[in-house]
This record gives structure tokens, C-alpha cells and sequence, in this order.
């Protein structure tokens, strides 16, 4: 039996990690770029000899077949490009996989219109960045069930694993492989969010220093918490004031500035935070489909007023800055904390997975939700000890309508939500923005509201648009004359 | 000189309302449909004689040149298969006027479809439902400016007054009058559901009755939150239990069913709203241009969770109710509630304004936000009084980044947001899902937080994705070797 092939097309960071990876993995691997620098470099951190050309028609003749390629580009154009340039040397039964963080349309687009020449097309979510790529990744492939099992060795050999389960799958049909990165990412926002509004509390709040606050997610991670992102947050706020910089730009003086007493380097970065669309992509796709994913949504507005650094500084001369610390004694809100940023944790993630629902039926992509917990729990920027719950839960139910009603979850819920409370009550008081563990509270509070004043709203709706309301004591749809309001 | 002239072509309720204002405010009026039972509706309940006819070729003999068409059919395809009808028989320079609800993106294709055979098209947003429409709405034009003049006294006759001045003019270039009026309802969205709030926070929070809680918003009317939504809050309230119902259906005995003691309509209204488009449209072209609208966000997701009645009733079983009476003297958040509403208004407003400002420079449609806010002093569903404060606030900086800084509006900001707090703090404790409050309290905060936690977002990314990151003690771009968190 000859040894499995995989052929990259994109040498960059991401590609050329990959397929070392796949190389390490014990495969065969080929490889292109039009650049020779990275063809080159690709050469030579391979272990073992590979083919590696900037001839795209040499490294096609060099694959087996049916060929199995993976394109890693800059989503967009550069994909058509490739696609392009590929699919009419390709042969019938050819498999080519976009690794990118494409947007879902541009997949399914794509997956028809090669489906329509005889090839194979899965759109793959990667994550776990540049060294998730190199050591092992979590990979969400979506497309074609056929030709899955021809590639699932080669990358159940590169995924990350966890309980020697690789994380990887076959998810489901047509875009559902970008369509659950994109969620993902999503996802990836609103954790990320929650852990600065944590850490703002913790600092501005409860007035604790780095080392102090560094050490609690340090803890944190030790329990329920644990995960990739508090993991990192830890090491971020005990990362010394050093900086590795061009050595032609390297400043003369390390030291802090003058006025400036942190030796921590998050003291001197810049409040601004930057995003690249996928996190918006996955708030627009929810409102179309009728989802709510506010803390998700609030994630990605953080971001963008974060962006507003000189409106706020201008705003705060004017306006006067909010923050101050919260009443009572720093160690309440430190104790509350840990509990509250679970119980937010794990409202977003039923937020995310109740889009992926709504999206599965309305896409027809076919997901098993438990499948997308499983390969999330390993290789990716999501990944955290809670995802093998959220398998529990699935697993038991596969039809759960939300995360939130799954036993195991309501009950680590029925734990925390009042320390999420507790939490936003003192930030509330002390003048902090918390606006994604607020949304986190109000969704749980509204979602487990039998009654909700939309009652008013559907009455207004009646009043100047005749739009017609329900009632909860006889069926039918009603419209009434109110009272004139005086135009 | 003649009398100016306009045809209208879609003669329902909207369509009809508007010719017969038209006729009534002096203009010579002509109406199309394609049902010969609105053609004749219209007929007869006009005061003079009319063109009236379902001869679409009669119609437009009957117009004088160069001809004033308004299109009142359903956004979507009626309206491309009315343009499509109209624009061969049209002859150059006619003006063709889409007062539907369309989508901006399809006024922006059409506008460029009909200025290559010659033809002006303004995309025109109108507001003020059904008796708006009768007695004097708020019209929010936009296209070329040139055919403008002709029409203007058309307009001005049939819009709403204030202070004398018509609640109508030439906003901007393009598809602005479609994006005015998408901003309009997305604000719209945001208030409706802030007023929810408060009857919520009023009614489970402090344990009023409607009668009560209708006068309190009646007296708020006569204050500084004067404003149409919440003039026909007081009046939904305080409407007893009666339903105008089809006599065929007509239930024989009205009174409450049994074990319901209320003698309110509200209170046998279904608490699911739903929604038509606009709201939603507003947020996601926000997330498109990056202008954080959270409140508005907020109040679309807020209908969906509402449409999740069933979920919501399952949830409250297994997880419990979270509402209840808000601590201490029910009077304090009855106290509180007005101020904060105004509060959470003038944030709500200065999201959507600065969303106007992004949107006319990114899609050049040269809007005067001092003249929006004039506009929509009157006849449409967000009017207000704080509309004249923010049209001075224009008045006196055109170029203002947010109404927030606007002197006028930071007053007023700084006399209330103490009552949003507070408002907040004690929804948040009593357990009801405030949403709008939350994200107006929490917008307000960050806009005026000269730092926010933002550098971890930006450290995180740095960390997992070689982002990059800046710093505020030197110039430059930076990336860091963080410690290995081990995959």
C-alpha cells in the first residue's frame, strides 16, 4: 500500500506548518508556492526529502492519484485564483480543500462550481494558529462525505488529539466546514471580551496589579475554567515589560517611561483591537437567520469601540472617565469572578452552538453538534475542558434545542449565575463597562423567562403599523383601533 | 401655472393614504393598481375628482410631463417588476419615487439602472404608519438633486409640520433617503425595546399595576422624554380589555378567563414581537462599516428571544424563573426609571446618528445629519423633542464625531446617567433581562474610558496569531515570542 499524499498549494506560515506537520505525520507531501523564497524554505525544514517547485504542473504530475490538495491562501480572490489555475489540469475524483478562513457563500459557491467539473471541494476551518498548525491543529472540514475516508488518515495523523481522539471530522455538507470555524471565531470573540472585562474589573475594579491578576487566571485554569485562552491571559499579564522589536528600530532605553511604574509589557500596549471579519461575519449570519447571539455581538462592538481611541479620550475630558473602584471589599468581585466568567463562558458557547443548529436545518449542511464539541476540544483557540461536557450534553441529546437546558450545563449553571450577578452588579457600580458579561446575564435571564415584556413591543408594532398581535387567551391574530396618538 | 402633479402607482393603505394627502394638500393626484377594488376605493374616498384606473398606459397619459411618480408596492421584487413596467413608457427627466421600506443596496442598483436610460429615481423613506401617511408623515427622499425642486412642494404640502417646517427634504446622493429611513427603525428597534424594559422593570421589578404604570409614562410625556413611543406606551397601557375582532369570530363572552384578574388588553397580549427586516439591516450594515450599535443589536436580538416562547417556557422549568421585586423601595426604581430612559435614549439616538455619519462618508451620500434630525422632529415613529436638541447640537458642530460630546446632549447625559445606573443595578439584582439598558449603560461608559481593557484583546491576538500588536510608549509595530501555553 503506497504511503498517503498530500499536496500544498501556499507555502506561507500556515501552509508551509501544515505540511511539515502532515510530513511528520508520516505522509508524503508536495508542495507550491509562487514564490521561490518559500518553496525553498519549505525544502529545507522538511525532514525528509518532498517535492517542492513553483511549477505548478510539476507538483500536479508529482501527486498520486485521485490527488488530494490543500490550498492555503488568503481567503478571497487568491482563492478563485488558485481554483482557477488548478481545476482544469485537475482529474475527475480530485479532492482540493481550502484551508483559509473563507466566508461560508464564497464556499458553497465554490463547492458548486467544482462539483460541476467533477471535483471534490471541502471548505476547512484550521485553527490553533501558526503553531496549532505546526504541532496540531483542529481542523473542520465540510463538503463531500465520498471522498473524506481518502484524506481522514492524513489528517486525523496532523490533528491535535485529545484522549488519542483526533480533532478532527467530516462535519457535514456543502460550507459547514467554514460555516462552524466561522462560529468558532465567533465564539473566540465573545471569550475573548470576557476575559478583558474580568481583567478590567480585576484592575480598575478591585485595583489588583499584574502579577496578582496573572496568578488568579493562573488558578482559574486550574478548575473549571481551564483553557486555552485563560491560559494565555495568565502568561500575557506576567509577560515582562521586554519587547523584541527590528534591531534597526530598537530603542536606546528599555526602561518604562517616566510617570509609568508597571514592569508588565500589557502596561504598554495600545487598548485598541483589531479584527479581520470573521466574528462580524458570524453576528450578521445570526441576525439573518433569526438567532440571538448578543454576547457574541457585543464581543465584536467592543472591538470596534475599542478602534475609537480618540473619540473616547475626548469623550472622557468632556464626559469624564467612568471607572473607579467597585463598593465593598476588592476580594468580593475577586471572588465572584472565577464563577462568573464560567457561567458567561458557558452562555456563549450555547449561543454559538444554537446558531450552528439554526444553520445545520436552514443550510442543510447536517451537523452532529457533538462532533463539532469533540473537535473543538483539542488544537483550537476555543478549546477548553468544558467542550467535553458540551459532548456529554449533545451526546445525551442530540436534539438539545440549547446548551443552556442540557442537565450537566444547567447544573454548573444553577452553581454561577449569581456569582455572574454579583459580578456585573459591582461592575455596574463601579462605572466599568462590562458589556458581554451583562449580555451573558441577560440572555440567561431572558431565555429562562417564561414571560418577557415583548407583549409591549408586539402592541406598539400594532399601534402605528397595524401589524397585528397574538393573544394568550384566545387564538386567532388580532388588530386593534387604540387610541389616536395626535400626529 | 399649473397645479403640481403627482401619480401614484400601488393604491393600498400606504399608497392611498398618500394620494389622498397629496390631493388634500392642493395637488392634482392620479392613481394606478392592478386590483380594480383599490382604484375605485381610492375614487371614492377622495374629495375632488382623480385619475383613477387599472390602465397602467392611461395612467401615465394622464400625467404631465415631466412626470412625479410615487411607488407605493411591497420592497423586493414588486418593485423591480413596477420599474421594470414603468421605464420603458417613461420619457427622460421623469422623476420615479420607491416610498416603500426597499433595502438600500437594491435603491442604490436601481437609482443606477434608471439614471442609464435617463430617468431621476429617488429611494424615499416613510414614516408614521398608516394615519402618518393620512395626515402628514415624515419623508425622507434621497437621490439626485436636481429634480428635487419640482417635487418639493408636493412633499413639503403632504409632510408633517413643526414649528411650521415640513417634515421632509432632500437628505443626500444615491440610496440615502433608504438608508435614513433603515436608520430610523433601527433606532426605533432600540427604543421600543428600552420602553419594554421599563414596563418590565416597572411591573415585575416594582409590582405596579398598569393603570399606574400608564400614568407614569403619560407624565414622562409631558417632560423631557416627550416622544411619540412613549405617548402611545401610556395609552397601550391604560387600554381596557375590549378586542376588535372579525364578527364571525367574534368570542361570545369578553370577559378575563378564568384566574386572570386584569382588565388590561396589554396583559393578554403574546409576549413574542416580530420583526420585518429594517432593524436588522441597521445592525448588519453597522457590523459592515464598524460603528459599534450595540443597543440596537440589542433590541433585534431581544424579538428573537422573544420568538423563542416555547424554549423560554422549557428553560423557566428546568432552570427557574429569574425575575423578581427589586430591592428595597419599589419608589427608587420608579425614581430612577425616567431619567434613565432619557439616558438610554440619548445613547440609542447618538449609535444610530453615528452610524449616518460612517455611512455618508463610505457610501458619499453627502447627508446633513442637522437636517435628519429635522426631518424626523415630526411625523415618523422616533419623533421626539430631543430630535430639536440634537439638530442644534448639529447646528453647532456639523462635523460632531457623536452626539454624545454635543454639548447640549452632555448636559443632559450628566444630569441622567446616574438614573441608568442605578436603573440597571437593580434590574440586574431583581433578575430581569434588561438588555438595551445594559448596553446603553455599558456604550456610554466605554465612549468615555479613556483606556480600555482592549490591549489584552490585542495581546491575546498577538499571542495565538502573530498579529501583531502597537504600544503607547513607541511608535511602531510589535510581535512577541509569549510564553508557550503547550498544545
Amino acid at each position: 500500500m503506497s504511503t498517503p499524499h498530500l499536496g500544498v498549494v501556499g507555502l506561507g506560515v500556515m501552509g508551509r506548518n501544515l505540511a511539515l506537520n502532515a510530513l511528520d505525520a508520516g505522509n508524503d507531501v508536495s508542495g507550491t508556492d509562487l514564490g521561490e523564497d518559500a518553496v525553498r524554505g519549505f525544502e529545507q525544514e522538511a525532514a525528509r526529502p518532498v517535492t517542492a517547485t513553483t511549477d505548478i504542473g510539476a507538483f500536479l504530475d508529482a501527486l498520486p492519484r485521485p490527488r488530494n490538495i490543500l490550498v492555503m491562501v488568503p481567503a478571497g480572490p487568491p482563492v478563485d485564483a488558485v481554483l482557477g489555475t488548478l481545476a482544469p489540469k485537475l482529474d475527475e475524483g480530485d479532492l482540493v480543500i481550502d484551508g483559509g478562513n473563507s466566508h461560508f457563500p464564497d464556499t458553497q459557491r465554490r463547492h458548486d462550481e467544482m462539483a460541476q467539473q467533477g471535483l471534490h471541494f471541502f471548505g476547512m476551518g484550521v485553527s490553533g494558529g501558526e503553531e496549532g498548525a505546526r504541532l496540531g491543529p483542529s481542523m473542520m472540514p465540510g463538503g463531500p462525505k465520498a471522498p473524506y475516508a481518502r484524506v481522514a488518515p492524513v489528517l486525523e495523523g496532523m490533528a491535535a488529539k485529545v484522549d488519542g481522539e483526533p480533532c478532527v471530522a467530516h462535519l457535514g455538507a456543502g460550507a459547514s466546514g467554514h460555516y462552524v470555524k466561522m462560529v468558532h471565531n465567533g465564539i473566540e470573540y465573545g471569550l475573548m471580551q470576557l476575559l478583558a472585562e474580568a481583567y478590567d474589573l480585576l484592575k480598575r475594579g478591585a485595583g489588583l496589579g499584574n502579577q496578582r491578576m496573572g496568578d488568579l487566571f493562573s488558578q482559574w485554569n486550574d478548575g473549571e475554567l481551564r483553557s486555552y485562552l485563560v491560559e494565555i491571559t495568565a502568561d500575557i499579564l506576567h509577560h515582562p515589560y521586554t519587547v523584541e522589536v527590528d534591531p534597526d528600530e530598537a530603542p536606546g532605553d528599555e526602561a518604562p517611561p517616566e510617570g509609568m511604574t508597571g514592569r508588565y509589557l500589557l502596561d504598554y500596549i495600545l487598548d485598541t483591537a483589531a479584527q479581520k471579519g470573521t466574528g462580524k461575519w458570524t453576528s450578521q449570519d445570526a441576525l439573518d437567520l433569526g438567532v440571538p447571539t448578543p454576547t457574541i455581538d457585543a464581543a465584536v462592538t467592543a472591538r470596534y469601540l475599542s478602534a475609537l481611541k480618540d473619540e473616547r479620550v475626548a469623550a472622557s475630558d468632556l464626559l469624564g472617565d467612568p471607572a473607579g473602584r467597585a463598593p465593598g471589599d476588592p476580594e468580593d468581585l475577586v471572588d465572584a469572578l472565577g464563577d462568573a466568567l464560567l457561567a458567561a463562558f458557558l452562555v456563549t458557547y450555547a449561543q454559538g452552538f444554537a446558531l450552528l443548529k439554526r444553520a445545520s436545518d436552514a443550510y442543510e449542511f447536517g451537523l452532529d453538534l457533538g462532533t463539532v464539541a469533540r473537535v473543538w476540544r483539542g488544537g483550537c483557540i476555543i478549546r477548553a475542558d468544558l467542550l467535553e461536557t458540551f459532548r456529554e450534553a449533545f451526546r445525551a441529546d442530540e436534539d438539545l434545542p440549547n446548551l443552556l437546558v442540557a442537565p450537566v450545563v444547567a447544573e454548573k449553571l444553577i452553581g454561577h449565575r449569581g456569582a455572574l450577578r454579583r459580578a456585573v452588579g459591582l461592575g455596574t457600580q463601579a462605572g466599568i463597562p462590562t458589556p458581554c458579561l451583562s449580555t451573558a446575564l441577560a440572555y440567561l435571564d431572558a431565555y429562562r423567562s417564561a414571560w418577557l415584556p415583548a407583549n409591549l413591543v408586539a402592541a406598539q408594532r400594532d399601534y402605528f403599523g397595524a401589524h397585528t398581535f397574538q393573544r394568550t387567551d384566545q387564538d386567532g391574530t388580532f388588530h386593534v383601533q387604540w387610541e389616536p396618538a395626535g400626529l
